[in-house]
């Protein structure tokens, strides 16, 4: 994939340390992906090795967990 | 601060996921600092409000904590 993945569950207290790293590396070059609202993309975020949100997949496929919001399996209920 | 600062403590097993980020965002546009080779910038890393390592200080003062590498306690020792 040519573009980043951010994964997140909508986390308010983490938001603006999210947009800003958004911001950094520019909105144009990056997915965003509400896992909270749309399940459906879970087992695509657990493929690629997200383990909690936030958390951005880069290009090259390796995963970043940003902080510690909420473990994936939490998001999952 | 007009650029970011990625603080970090060389810490292998994440370099290429640093690396990564740092590129994603632009390395033109973040100073890197190894605060394991250079102890005398973990006041400086503290005051910002890093607690571990890898981390990424934004312009907007935000902390983004990546994965988790190193307690700054541990660097300190």
């Amino acid at each position: 994939m040519s573009k980043s993945v951010f994964y997140h569950a909508g986390c308010p207290v983490c938001v603006s340390a999210e947009q800003d790293l958004v911001n950094l590396i520019g909105s144009e070059k990056v997915t965003i992906v509400n896992i909270g609202e749309d399940k459906s993309r879970i087992p695509e975020a657990e493929q690629y090795g997200v383990k909690s949100v936030p958390a951005l997949v880069t290009p090259n496929g390796n995963v970043l967990h940003i902080n510690f919001g909420a473990s994936i399996e939490d998001v999952k209920v």
